[in-house]
Protein backbone atom coordinates (compact mmCIF):
# COMPACT_ATOMS: atom_id res chain seq x y z
CA UNK A 1 0.00 0.00 0.00
CA UNK A 2 1.27 3.33 -1.14
CA UNK A 3 1.99 5.73 1.88
CA UNK A 4 0.19 7.94 1.40
CA UNK A 5 -2.59 6.06 0.72
CA UNK A 6 -2.26 4.26 3.68
CA UNK A 7 -1.89 7.71 5.33
CA UNK A 8 -5.21 8.92 3.89
CA UNK A 9 -6.89 5.55 5.01
CA UNK A 10 -5.99 6.51 8.36
CA UNK A 11 -7.30 10.05 8.70
CA UNK A 12 -10.37 8.75 7.03
CA UNK A 13 -10.91 6.33 9.12
CA UNK A 14 -9.84 7.72 12.52
CA UNK A 15 -12.81 10.75 11.70
CA UNK A 16 -15.22 7.82 10.59
CA UNK A 17 -14.41 5.61 13.90
CA UNK A 18 -14.47 8.75 16.13
CA UNK A 19 -18.21 9.95 14.78
CA UNK A 20 -19.42 5.95 15.36
CA UNK A 21 -17.72 5.83 18.79
CA UNK A 22 -19.15 9.55 19.53
CA UNK A 23 -23.44 8.54 17.91
CA UNK A 24 -23.51 5.17 19.45
CA UNK A 25 -25.08 5.38 22.49
CA UNK A 26 -22.73 4.82 25.68
CA UNK A 27 -23.18 1.29 27.46
CA UNK A 28 -23.57 2.58 30.46
CA UNK A 29 -26.86 3.76 29.32
CA UNK A 30 -30.13 1.44 29.21
CA UNK A 31 -30.42 -0.83 27.83
CA UNK A 32 -26.90 -1.23 29.01
CA UNK A 33 -26.38 -4.99 27.41
CA UNK A 34 -28.09 -3.93 24.18
CA UNK A 35 -26.15 -1.04 24.18
CA UNK A 36 -22.85 -2.92 24.64
CA UNK A 37 -23.29 -5.51 22.24
CA UNK A 38 -24.08 -2.79 19.63
CA UNK A 39 -20.86 -0.63 20.19
CA UNK A 40 -18.78 -4.57 20.31
CA UNK A 41 -20.94 -5.36 16.83
CA UNK A 42 -19.92 -1.78 15.04
CA UNK A 43 -16.48 -0.78 16.59
CA UNK A 44 -14.32 -3.82 16.17
CA UNK A 45 -12.47 -2.71 13.11
CA UNK A 46 -12.87 -4.52 9.74
CA UNK A 47 -11.80 -3.41 6.51
CA UNK A 48 -14.05 -0.60 6.21
CA UNK A 49 -14.50 -0.55 2.47
CA UNK A 50 -17.34 1.76 2.56
CA UNK A 51 -16.40 4.39 4.67
CA UNK A 52 -13.13 4.87 2.40
CA UNK A 53 -15.33 4.28 -0.55
CA UNK A 54 -17.40 7.31 0.37
CA UNK A 55 -14.52 9.64 1.41
CA UNK A 56 -12.67 8.92 -1.92
CA UNK A 57 -16.20 9.88 -3.88
CA UNK A 58 -16.57 12.98 -2.03
CA UNK A 59 -13.07 13.92 -3.29
CA UNK A 60 -14.75 14.10 -6.86
CA UNK A 61 -16.50 17.40 -5.94
CA UNK A 62 -14.35 18.32 -3.02
CA UNK A 63 -17.46 17.50 -0.01
CA UNK A 64 -16.83 18.33 2.99
CA UNK A 65 -15.33 15.83 5.22
CA UNK A 66 -17.51 17.31 8.11
CA UNK A 67 -20.57 15.64 5.68
CA UNK A 68 -18.79 12.35 3.99
CA UNK A 69 -18.23 11.58 7.95
CA UNK A 70 -22.57 10.88 8.28
CA UNK A 71 -22.51 9.30 5.35
CA UNK A 72 -19.60 6.73 5.93
CA UNK A 73 -21.35 6.10 9.09
CA UNK A 74 -24.04 5.89 8.30
CA UNK A 75 -23.03 2.82 5.53
CA UNK A 76 -21.23 1.05 7.87
CA UNK A 77 -23.97 0.94 10.28
CA UNK A 78 -26.22 -0.88 7.84
CA UNK A 79 -23.36 -2.82 6.98
CA UNK A 80 -22.38 -4.10 10.50
CA UNK A 81 -26.27 -4.81 10.90
CA UNK A 82 -26.09 -7.26 8.35
CA UNK A 83 -23.39 -8.86 9.26
CA UNK A 84 -24.87 -9.72 12.96
CA UNK A 85 -27.82 -11.03 11.22
CA UNK A 86 -25.98 -12.85 8.77
CA UNK A 87 -24.15 -14.59 11.53
CA UNK A 88 -27.03 -15.44 13.46
CA UNK A 89 -27.83 -19.79 13.31
CA UNK A 90 -30.73 -19.70 11.34
CA UNK A 91 -28.55 -17.41 8.52
CA UNK A 92 -24.71 -18.47 7.78
CA UNK A 93 -24.32 -19.85 11.55
CA UNK A 94 -21.11 -18.63 12.01
CA UNK A 95 -18.70 -18.07 15.12
CA UNK A 96 -15.88 -15.89 14.29
CA UNK A 97 -16.21 -12.20 12.81
CA UNK A 98 -13.28 -10.03 12.72
CA UNK A 99 -11.12 -12.30 14.76
CA UNK A 100 -13.34 -12.43 17.61
CA UNK A 101 -16.80 -14.59 18.59
CA UNK A 102 -19.81 -13.18 16.58
CA UNK A 103 -22.07 -10.91 18.36
CA UNK A 104 -24.51 -14.02 19.19
CA UNK A 105 -21.70 -15.59 20.80
CA UNK A 106 -20.51 -13.00 22.52
CA UNK A 107 -24.18 -12.02 23.81
CA UNK A 108 -26.88 -14.46 22.87
CA UNK A 109 -29.18 -14.64 19.54
CA UNK A 110 -32.14 -12.09 20.89
CA UNK A 111 -29.32 -9.38 21.79
CA UNK A 112 -27.86 -10.35 18.61
CA UNK A 113 -30.98 -9.71 16.48
CA UNK A 114 -32.07 -6.78 18.41
CA UNK A 115 -28.57 -5.16 18.08
CA UNK A 116 -29.28 -5.77 14.02
CA UNK A 117 -32.60 -4.13 14.06
CA UNK A 118 -31.12 -0.81 16.16
CA UNK A 119 -28.46 -0.23 14.14
CA UNK A 120 -30.46 -0.19 11.02
CA UNK A 121 -32.62 2.36 12.91
CA UNK A 122 -29.31 4.62 14.08
CA UNK A 123 -28.43 4.47 10.50
CA UNK A 124 -31.44 6.25 9.03
CA UNK A 125 -31.32 8.85 12.59
CA UNK A 126 -27.73 9.97 11.29
CA UNK A 127 -28.61 9.95 7.52
CA UNK A 128 -31.70 12.12 8.70
CA UNK A 129 -29.16 14.81 10.53
CA UNK A 130 -28.88 18.47 9.39
CA UNK A 131 -25.14 18.09 9.09
CA UNK A 132 -25.91 16.13 6.17
CA UNK A 133 -26.26 18.46 3.54
CA UNK A 134 -27.43 21.96 3.05
CA UNK A 135 -29.97 20.76 0.80
CA UNK A 136 -32.67 19.01 2.74
CA UNK A 137 -34.38 17.35 -0.74
CA UNK A 138 -31.39 16.20 -1.51
CA UNK A 139 -30.92 14.72 1.26
CA UNK A 140 -34.04 13.42 1.53
CA UNK A 141 -32.88 11.59 -1.80
CA UNK A 142 -30.07 9.90 0.04
CA UNK A 143 -32.25 8.37 2.43
CA UNK A 144 -34.75 6.91 0.06
CA UNK A 145 -31.41 5.65 -1.81
CA UNK A 146 -29.94 4.16 1.60
CA UNK A 147 -32.94 2.17 2.40
CA UNK A 148 -33.34 0.81 -1.26
CA UNK A 149 -29.83 -0.50 -1.30
CA UNK A 150 -30.56 -2.00 2.35
CA UNK A 151 -34.10 -3.70 1.43
CA UNK A 152 -35.67 -6.24 -0.34
CA UNK A 153 -34.46 -5.46 -4.03
CA UNK A 154 -30.93 -4.60 -2.13
CA UNK A 155 -28.76 -6.34 0.17
CA UNK A 156 -31.46 -8.00 2.26
CA UNK A 157 -32.97 -9.35 -1.36
CA UNK A 158 -29.53 -10.66 -1.85
CA UNK A 159 -29.12 -12.66 1.19
CA UNK A 160 -32.74 -14.24 0.40
CA UNK A 161 -31.38 -15.47 -3.31
CA UNK A 162 -27.97 -16.23 -1.47
CA UNK A 163 -29.80 -18.41 1.05
CA UNK A 164 -32.32 -19.88 -1.80
CA UNK A 165 -28.98 -20.52 -4.01
CA UNK A 166 -27.43 -23.32 -1.71
CA UNK A 167 -26.73 -26.71 -3.02
CA UNK A 168 -27.94 -25.05 -6.35
CA UNK A 169 -26.17 -24.76 -9.45
CA UNK A 170 -26.14 -21.20 -10.44
CA UNK A 171 -25.32 -19.63 -14.19
CA UNK A 172 -22.25 -17.18 -13.83
CA UNK A 173 -25.03 -14.88 -14.42
CA UNK A 174 -27.28 -15.83 -11.79
CA UNK A 175 -24.23 -16.15 -8.94
CA UNK A 176 -23.42 -12.23 -10.60
CA UNK A 177 -27.05 -10.64 -9.94
CA UNK A 178 -27.25 -12.42 -6.35
CA UNK A 179 -23.83 -10.15 -5.70
CA UNK A 180 -24.73 -6.73 -6.89
CA UNK A 181 -27.88 -7.12 -4.87
CA UNK A 182 -26.27 -8.28 -1.91
CA UNK A 183 -22.48 -6.58 -1.70
CA UNK A 184 -22.89 -4.65 -4.56
CA UNK A 185 -26.08 -2.55 -3.78
CA UNK A 186 -24.61 -1.22 -0.27
CA UNK A 187 -20.81 -0.49 -1.87
CA UNK A 188 -22.57 1.37 -4.61
CA UNK A 189 -25.03 3.38 -2.46
CA UNK A 190 -21.80 4.25 -0.51
CA UNK A 191 -20.08 5.56 -3.20
CA UNK A 192 -23.24 7.64 -3.94
CA UNK A 193 -23.52 9.24 -1.13
CA UNK A 194 -20.22 10.03 -0.67
CA UNK A 195 -20.35 11.39 -4.16
CA UNK A 196 -23.91 13.55 -2.82
CA UNK A 197 -22.47 15.14 -0.06
CA UNK A 198 -20.85 17.65 -2.69
CA UNK A 199 -23.51 19.27 -5.29
CA UNK A 200 -20.84 19.40 -8.24
CA UNK A 201 -21.54 16.47 -9.98
CA UNK A 202 -23.49 15.98 -13.45
CA UNK A 203 -26.02 12.86 -13.81
CA UNK A 204 -24.10 11.77 -16.15
CA UNK A 205 -21.48 11.36 -13.57
CA UNK A 206 -23.26 9.87 -11.47
CA UNK A 207 -24.29 6.99 -13.89
CA UNK A 208 -20.22 6.33 -14.15
CA UNK A 209 -19.86 6.58 -10.42
CA UNK A 210 -22.46 3.76 -10.69
CA UNK A 211 -20.45 1.52 -13.36
CA UNK A 212 -17.15 1.85 -11.00
CA UNK A 213 -18.93 1.26 -8.18
CA UNK A 214 -21.06 -1.96 -9.94
CA UNK A 215 -17.51 -3.18 -11.27
CA UNK A 216 -16.00 -2.75 -8.03
CA UNK A 217 -18.55 -4.49 -5.67
CA UNK A 218 -17.77 -7.25 -8.04
CA UNK A 219 -14.46 -7.03 -7.80
CA UNK A 220 -14.66 -7.37 -4.15
CA UNK A 221 -17.18 -10.33 -4.26
CA UNK A 222 -14.54 -12.14 -6.84
CA UNK A 223 -11.04 -11.82 -4.42
CA UNK A 224 -13.67 -12.85 -1.17
CA UNK A 225 -14.43 -16.06 -2.99
CA UNK A 226 -11.00 -16.51 -3.71
CA UNK A 227 -9.74 -15.88 -0.34
CA UNK A 228 -12.33 -17.99 1.28
CA UNK A 229 -11.18 -20.81 -0.75
CA UNK A 230 -7.11 -20.11 -0.35
CA UNK A 231 -6.69 -18.45 3.01
CA UNK A 232 -6.32 -19.30 6.30
CA UNK A 233 -8.76 -18.59 9.20
CA UNK A 234 -6.28 -16.62 11.06
CA UNK A 235 -5.28 -14.22 7.96
CA UNK A 236 -9.24 -13.85 7.41
CA UNK A 237 -10.64 -13.09 10.88
CA UNK A 238 -13.30 -15.25 10.12
CA UNK A 239 -13.76 -19.13 9.42
CA UNK A 240 -12.21 -19.82 5.71
CA UNK A 241 -13.84 -22.56 3.46
CA UNK A 242 -17.12 -21.95 4.88
CA UNK A 243 -18.48 -21.62 0.77
CA UNK A 244 -17.39 -25.29 0.14
CA UNK A 245 -18.29 -26.38 3.28
CA UNK A 246 -21.86 -25.08 3.22
CA UNK A 247 -22.01 -25.88 -0.46
CA UNK A 248 -22.61 -22.58 -1.52
CA UNK A 249 -22.01 -21.76 -5.36
CA UNK A 250 -18.96 -18.96 -5.76
CA UNK A 251 -16.94 -17.51 -8.59
CA UNK A 252 -14.42 -19.99 -7.43
CA UNK A 253 -16.71 -22.80 -7.92
CA UNK A 254 -18.08 -22.08 -11.07
CA UNK A 255 -14.89 -20.81 -12.68
CA UNK A 256 -12.11 -22.19 -10.67
CA UNK A 257 -9.68 -19.76 -9.13
CA UNK A 258 -7.45 -18.84 -12.53
CA UNK A 259 -10.29 -17.82 -14.30
CA UNK A 260 -11.69 -16.01 -11.17
CA UNK A 261 -8.54 -14.01 -10.69
CA UNK A 262 -9.14 -13.12 -14.42
CA UNK A 263 -12.29 -12.35 -14.26
CA UNK A 264 -11.04 -9.51 -10.89
CA UNK A 265 -9.00 -8.01 -12.80
CA UNK A 266 -11.32 -7.40 -15.71
CA UNK A 267 -13.33 -6.03 -13.20
CA UNK A 268 -10.79 -3.88 -11.97
CA UNK A 269 -9.89 -2.43 -15.60
CA UNK A 270 -13.74 -1.22 -16.51
CA UNK A 271 -13.63 0.32 -13.00
CA UNK A 272 -10.54 2.52 -13.75
CA UNK A 273 -12.12 3.16 -17.05
CA UNK A 274 -14.88 4.73 -15.59
CA UNK A 275 -13.29 7.05 -13.63
CA UNK A 276 -11.16 8.66 -16.72
CA UNK A 277 -12.89 11.62 -17.04
CA UNK A 278 -12.88 13.00 -12.97
CA UNK A 279 -8.67 12.69 -13.43
CA UNK A 280 -6.53 13.51 -10.53
CA UNK A 281 -9.72 13.97 -8.00
CA UNK A 282 -10.43 10.23 -8.87
CA UNK A 283 -7.06 9.46 -7.17
CA UNK A 284 -8.33 7.57 -3.75
CA UNK A 285 -11.35 5.80 -5.90
CA UNK A 286 -7.91 4.53 -8.23
CA UNK A 287 -6.12 3.48 -4.79
CA UNK A 288 -9.34 1.73 -3.39
CA UNK A 289 -9.70 -0.38 -6.43
CA UNK A 290 -5.96 -1.98 -6.39
CA UNK A 291 -6.26 -2.58 -2.82
CA UNK A 292 -10.07 -4.20 -3.42
CA UNK A 293 -8.19 -6.42 -6.06
CA UNK A 294 -4.63 -6.83 -4.05
CA UNK A 295 -5.96 -7.47 -0.67
CA UNK A 296 -5.12 -10.71 1.00
CA UNK A 297 -7.48 -10.46 4.02
CA UNK B 1 -68.46 1.46 18.35
CA UNK B 2 -70.35 4.88 17.01
CA UNK B 3 -71.16 3.88 13.45
CA UNK B 4 -69.69 7.52 12.44
CA UNK B 5 -66.99 6.08 13.93
CA UNK B 6 -66.79 2.97 12.93
CA UNK B 7 -67.25 3.98 9.26
CA UNK B 8 -64.11 6.56 9.83
CA UNK B 9 -61.78 3.99 10.50
CA UNK B 10 -63.15 1.83 7.70
CA UNK B 11 -62.16 4.70 5.63
CA UNK B 12 -58.57 4.78 6.46
CA UNK B 13 -57.60 1.61 6.96
CA UNK B 14 -58.82 1.27 3.37
CA UNK B 15 -56.64 3.92 2.52
CA UNK B 16 -53.43 2.47 4.80
CA UNK B 17 -54.17 -0.87 3.30
CA UNK B 18 -54.29 -0.16 -0.54
CA UNK B 19 -51.18 2.27 0.02
CA UNK B 20 -49.32 -0.72 1.41
CA UNK B 21 -50.76 -3.23 -1.01
CA UNK B 22 -49.50 -0.91 -3.70
CA UNK B 23 -46.17 0.10 -2.40
CA UNK B 24 -45.10 -3.68 -1.33
CA UNK B 25 -43.38 -5.18 -3.57
CA UNK B 26 -45.54 -8.04 -5.25
CA UNK B 27 -44.90 -11.94 -5.06
CA UNK B 28 -44.24 -12.22 -8.63
CA UNK B 29 -40.50 -9.63 -8.23
CA UNK B 30 -37.86 -11.38 -7.15
CA UNK B 31 -36.74 -12.33 -4.58
CA UNK B 32 -40.61 -14.02 -5.06
CA UNK B 33 -40.02 -15.66 -1.26
CA UNK B 34 -39.19 -12.55 0.27
CA UNK B 35 -41.95 -10.41 -1.04
CA UNK B 36 -44.89 -13.23 -0.20
CA UNK B 37 -43.54 -13.00 3.09
CA UNK B 38 -43.17 -9.48 3.52
CA UNK B 39 -47.07 -8.98 1.91
CA UNK B 40 -48.03 -12.37 4.15
CA UNK B 41 -46.53 -10.40 7.62
CA UNK B 42 -47.96 -6.78 6.62
CA UNK B 43 -51.30 -7.16 4.85
CA UNK B 44 -53.44 -9.80 7.33
CA UNK B 45 -55.23 -7.12 8.67
CA UNK B 46 -54.53 -6.60 12.99
CA UNK B 47 -55.85 -4.15 14.58
CA UNK B 48 -54.03 -0.75 12.25
CA UNK B 49 -54.11 1.44 15.81
CA UNK B 50 -51.15 2.93 14.59
CA UNK B 51 -52.71 4.12 11.03
CA UNK B 52 -55.48 5.25 12.75
CA UNK B 53 -53.72 7.15 15.50
CA UNK B 54 -51.88 8.97 12.80
CA UNK B 55 -54.96 9.68 10.93
CA UNK B 56 -56.72 10.95 14.17
CA UNK B 57 -54.01 13.22 15.40
CA UNK B 58 -53.78 14.66 11.54
CA UNK B 59 -57.16 15.68 11.53
CA UNK B 60 -56.42 17.74 14.47
CA UNK B 61 -54.26 20.43 11.89
CA UNK B 62 -56.49 19.64 9.03
CA UNK B 63 -53.78 17.35 7.24
CA UNK B 64 -53.86 16.49 3.83
CA UNK B 65 -55.07 12.47 3.90
CA UNK B 66 -52.52 11.74 0.99
CA UNK B 67 -49.96 12.69 3.42
CA UNK B 68 -50.67 10.91 6.54
CA UNK B 69 -51.41 7.47 4.91
CA UNK B 70 -47.53 7.63 4.11
CA UNK B 71 -46.55 8.28 7.71
CA UNK B 72 -49.28 5.53 8.69
CA UNK B 73 -48.10 2.83 6.10
CA UNK B 74 -44.45 3.58 7.42
CA UNK B 75 -45.37 3.65 11.23
CA UNK B 76 -47.28 0.57 10.60
CA UNK B 77 -44.46 -1.31 8.57
CA UNK B 78 -42.01 -0.91 11.61
CA UNK B 79 -45.17 -2.56 13.80
CA UNK B 80 -44.99 -5.34 11.16
CA UNK B 81 -41.44 -5.82 11.21
CA UNK B 82 -40.92 -5.87 15.09
CA UNK B 83 -43.89 -8.62 15.69
CA UNK B 84 -42.07 -10.87 12.73
CA UNK B 85 -38.96 -10.31 14.56
CA UNK B 86 -40.42 -10.81 18.27
CA UNK B 87 -42.20 -14.04 17.27
CA UNK B 88 -38.72 -15.71 16.37
CA UNK B 89 -37.71 -18.37 18.09
CA UNK B 90 -34.80 -16.55 19.93
CA UNK B 91 -37.10 -14.12 20.96
CA UNK B 92 -40.80 -14.66 22.01
CA UNK B 93 -40.88 -18.14 20.05
CA UNK B 94 -44.73 -17.85 19.18
CA UNK B 95 -46.80 -19.94 16.43
CA UNK B 96 -49.87 -17.71 16.40
CA UNK B 97 -50.37 -14.02 15.24
CA UNK B 98 -53.25 -12.61 14.13
CA UNK B 99 -55.03 -16.14 14.02
CA UNK B 100 -52.46 -17.50 11.31
CA UNK B 101 -49.19 -19.13 11.59
CA UNK B 102 -46.12 -16.68 12.18
CA UNK B 103 -43.64 -15.79 9.43
CA UNK B 104 -41.27 -18.12 10.37
CA UNK B 105 -43.80 -21.08 10.80
CA UNK B 106 -45.60 -20.37 7.60
CA UNK B 107 -41.97 -19.58 5.62
CA UNK B 108 -39.00 -20.17 7.96
CA UNK B 109 -36.48 -18.69 10.12
CA UNK B 110 -33.95 -17.41 7.79
CA UNK B 111 -36.87 -15.62 5.47
CA UNK B 112 -39.06 -14.14 8.42
CA UNK B 113 -35.16 -12.43 9.91
CA UNK B 114 -35.08 -10.89 6.12
CA UNK B 115 -39.00 -9.97 6.45
CA UNK B 116 -38.02 -7.48 9.19
CA UNK B 117 -35.00 -6.24 8.54
CA UNK B 118 -36.56 -5.62 4.69
CA UNK B 119 -39.78 -3.95 6.12
CA UNK B 120 -37.58 -2.08 8.72
CA UNK B 121 -36.12 -0.31 5.26
CA UNK B 122 -39.00 0.08 3.58
CA UNK B 123 -40.18 1.81 6.12
CA UNK B 124 -37.82 4.81 6.10
CA UNK B 125 -37.87 4.73 1.97
CA UNK B 126 -41.53 5.99 1.97
CA UNK B 127 -41.10 8.06 5.02
CA UNK B 128 -38.03 10.02 2.68
CA UNK B 129 -40.79 10.20 -0.11
CA UNK B 130 -41.58 13.29 -1.58
CA UNK B 131 -45.34 12.90 -1.31
CA UNK B 132 -45.04 13.65 2.43
CA UNK B 133 -44.46 17.69 3.51
CA UNK B 134 -44.18 20.37 1.07
CA UNK B 135 -41.40 21.53 3.92
CA UNK B 136 -38.37 18.81 3.65
CA UNK B 137 -36.36 19.79 6.30
CA UNK B 138 -39.88 19.11 8.75
CA UNK B 139 -39.65 15.62 7.06
CA UNK B 140 -35.83 15.11 7.46
CA UNK B 141 -37.27 15.27 11.29
CA UNK B 142 -40.09 13.12 11.16
CA UNK B 143 -37.60 10.35 10.00
CA UNK B 144 -35.50 11.21 12.88
CA UNK B 145 -38.28 10.71 15.02
CA UNK B 146 -38.89 7.39 13.46
CA UNK B 147 -35.93 6.02 13.60
CA UNK B 148 -35.32 7.17 17.32
CA UNK B 149 -38.94 5.23 18.20
CA UNK B 150 -37.80 2.13 16.38
CA UNK B 151 -34.19 2.16 17.87
CA UNK B 152 -32.23 0.75 20.86
CA UNK B 153 -33.73 4.09 22.83
CA UNK B 154 -36.80 3.35 21.79
CA UNK B 155 -38.89 0.14 20.43
CA UNK B 156 -35.73 -2.20 19.96
CA UNK B 157 -35.08 -1.25 23.82
CA UNK B 158 -38.00 -1.96 25.16
CA UNK B 159 -37.80 -4.98 23.52
CA UNK B 160 -34.44 -5.53 25.13
CA UNK B 161 -35.62 -4.35 29.00
CA UNK B 162 -38.58 -7.00 28.27
CA UNK B 163 -35.78 -10.05 27.55
CA UNK B 164 -34.33 -9.08 29.96
CA UNK B 165 -37.15 -8.83 32.50
CA UNK B 166 -38.11 -12.14 32.11
CA UNK B 167 -38.52 -14.19 35.66
CA UNK B 168 -38.01 -10.95 37.47
CA UNK B 169 -39.71 -9.15 39.54
CA UNK B 170 -40.39 -6.07 38.54
CA UNK B 171 -41.81 -2.52 40.51
CA UNK B 172 -44.59 -0.91 38.45
CA UNK B 173 -42.05 2.38 37.83
CA UNK B 174 -40.28 -0.48 35.70
CA UNK B 175 -42.67 -2.10 33.75
CA UNK B 176 -43.98 1.23 33.53
CA UNK B 177 -40.56 2.13 31.73
CA UNK B 178 -40.11 -1.01 29.84
CA UNK B 179 -43.40 -0.51 28.04
CA UNK B 180 -43.03 2.85 26.93
CA UNK B 181 -39.90 1.78 25.24
CA UNK B 182 -41.78 -1.00 24.06
CA UNK B 183 -45.03 -0.38 22.74
CA UNK B 184 -45.07 3.42 23.51
CA UNK B 185 -42.77 5.14 21.77
CA UNK B 186 -43.98 3.69 18.49
CA UNK B 187 -47.60 4.78 19.32
CA UNK B 188 -45.95 8.42 20.88
CA UNK B 189 -44.45 8.41 17.11
CA UNK B 190 -47.44 7.49 15.49
CA UNK B 191 -49.71 10.83 16.92
CA UNK B 192 -46.47 12.92 16.23
CA UNK B 193 -46.16 11.95 12.89
CA UNK B 194 -49.93 12.50 11.77
CA UNK B 195 -50.24 15.75 13.35
CA UNK B 196 -46.80 16.70 11.86
CA UNK B 197 -48.50 16.17 8.24
CA UNK B 198 -50.21 19.78 8.94
CA UNK B 199 -47.84 22.52 10.16
CA UNK B 200 -50.73 24.32 12.26
CA UNK B 201 -49.89 22.63 15.80
CA UNK B 202 -47.36 24.91 18.31
CA UNK B 203 -45.19 23.24 20.09
CA UNK B 204 -47.29 23.67 23.21
CA UNK B 205 -49.81 21.55 21.19
CA UNK B 206 -47.14 18.70 20.56
CA UNK B 207 -46.56 18.88 24.06
CA UNK B 208 -49.88 18.18 25.22
CA UNK B 209 -50.54 15.50 22.28
CA UNK B 210 -47.48 13.95 23.48
CA UNK B 211 -48.57 13.02 26.97
CA UNK B 212 -51.80 11.75 25.84
CA UNK B 213 -50.02 9.55 23.50
CA UNK B 214 -48.05 8.09 26.36
CA UNK B 215 -51.01 7.89 28.14
CA UNK B 216 -52.68 5.56 25.60
CA UNK B 217 -49.72 3.91 24.91
CA UNK B 218 -49.57 2.77 28.42
CA UNK B 219 -53.54 2.31 28.78
CA UNK B 220 -53.13 -0.15 25.49
CA UNK B 221 -50.66 -2.24 27.25
CA UNK B 222 -52.34 -2.49 30.23
CA UNK B 223 -55.34 -3.82 28.61
CA UNK B 224 -53.17 -5.92 26.38
CA UNK B 225 -51.72 -7.70 29.67
CA UNK B 226 -55.36 -7.99 31.13
CA UNK B 227 -56.38 -9.56 27.81
CA UNK B 228 -53.62 -11.93 27.88
CA UNK B 229 -54.97 -13.12 31.54
CA UNK B 230 -58.20 -13.32 30.76
CA UNK B 231 -59.82 -14.14 27.06
CA UNK B 232 -59.12 -17.04 24.61
CA UNK B 233 -56.61 -17.68 22.09
CA UNK B 234 -59.61 -17.67 19.71
CA UNK B 235 -60.58 -14.14 20.62
CA UNK B 236 -57.00 -12.72 20.29
CA UNK B 237 -56.15 -14.58 17.65
CA UNK B 238 -52.65 -14.63 19.56
CA UNK B 239 -51.46 -16.94 21.76
CA UNK B 240 -53.66 -16.51 25.07
CA UNK B 241 -51.93 -16.95 28.31
CA UNK B 242 -48.39 -16.59 27.19
CA UNK B 243 -47.08 -13.83 29.83
CA UNK B 244 -48.00 -16.38 32.66
CA UNK B 245 -46.52 -19.28 30.73
CA UNK B 246 -43.60 -17.35 29.92
CA UNK B 247 -43.28 -16.27 33.45
CA UNK B 248 -43.35 -12.32 32.00
CA UNK B 249 -44.01 -9.49 35.07
CA UNK B 250 -47.49 -7.87 33.47
CA UNK B 251 -49.81 -5.36 35.20
CA UNK B 252 -52.14 -8.59 35.58
CA UNK B 253 -48.94 -9.69 37.81
CA UNK B 254 -48.00 -7.02 39.67
CA UNK B 255 -51.52 -5.16 40.27
CA UNK B 256 -54.21 -8.23 39.70
CA UNK B 257 -57.14 -7.59 37.17
CA UNK B 258 -59.00 -5.60 39.26
CA UNK B 259 -55.96 -2.99 40.20
CA UNK B 260 -55.20 -2.96 36.14
CA UNK B 261 -58.82 -2.13 34.84
CA UNK B 262 -58.64 0.74 37.91
CA UNK B 263 -54.77 1.51 35.92
CA UNK B 264 -56.26 1.86 32.66
CA UNK B 265 -59.41 4.08 33.23
CA UNK B 266 -56.95 6.34 35.18
CA UNK B 267 -54.59 6.83 32.18
CA UNK B 268 -57.79 7.18 29.90
CA UNK B 269 -58.84 10.17 32.12
CA UNK B 270 -55.21 11.54 31.56
CA UNK B 271 -55.19 11.17 28.08
CA UNK B 272 -59.02 12.89 27.54
CA UNK B 273 -57.58 15.63 29.75
CA UNK B 274 -54.56 15.99 27.54
CA UNK B 275 -56.92 16.40 24.38
CA UNK B 276 -59.05 19.33 25.89
CA UNK B 277 -57.71 22.18 24.39
CA UNK B 278 -57.76 20.49 20.81
CA UNK B 279 -61.87 20.94 20.68
CA UNK B 280 -63.80 19.43 18.20
CA UNK B 281 -61.13 18.64 16.15
CA UNK B 282 -59.84 15.80 18.51
CA UNK B 283 -63.24 13.93 18.23
CA UNK B 284 -61.39 10.90 16.55
CA UNK B 285 -58.19 10.30 19.10
CA UNK B 286 -60.77 10.55 21.85
CA UNK B 287 -63.01 7.22 20.08
CA UNK B 288 -59.63 5.65 19.66
CA UNK B 289 -58.98 6.43 23.40
CA UNK B 290 -62.50 4.95 24.13
CA UNK B 291 -62.17 1.95 22.13
CA UNK B 292 -58.56 1.35 23.45
CA UNK B 293 -59.93 0.61 26.75
CA UNK B 294 -63.28 -0.80 25.68
CA UNK B 295 -61.84 -3.17 23.41
CA UNK B 296 -62.24 -7.13 24.03
CA UNK B 297 -59.29 -8.68 21.39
Amino acid sequence: MHPDFKQWTTECLALTESFLEKRLPTSDCAPTRLHEAMRYAVLNGGKRIRPLLSFAAGELGDADKTRVVVVSAAVELIHAYSLVHDDLPCMDNDTLRRGKPTCHIQYDESTALLVGDSLQSLAFQLLAEPAVTDEPQAQLKMIQQLAVAAGSRGMAGGQAIDLDSVGKILSLPELESMHIHKTGALIRVAVILGASCSNKLTQDQFKQLDHFAKCIGLAFQVIDDILDAEASTAALGKTAGKDAENNKPTYVSILGVTQARELAHELRQKAEESLNQFGAKALRLQQITDFIVQRNF
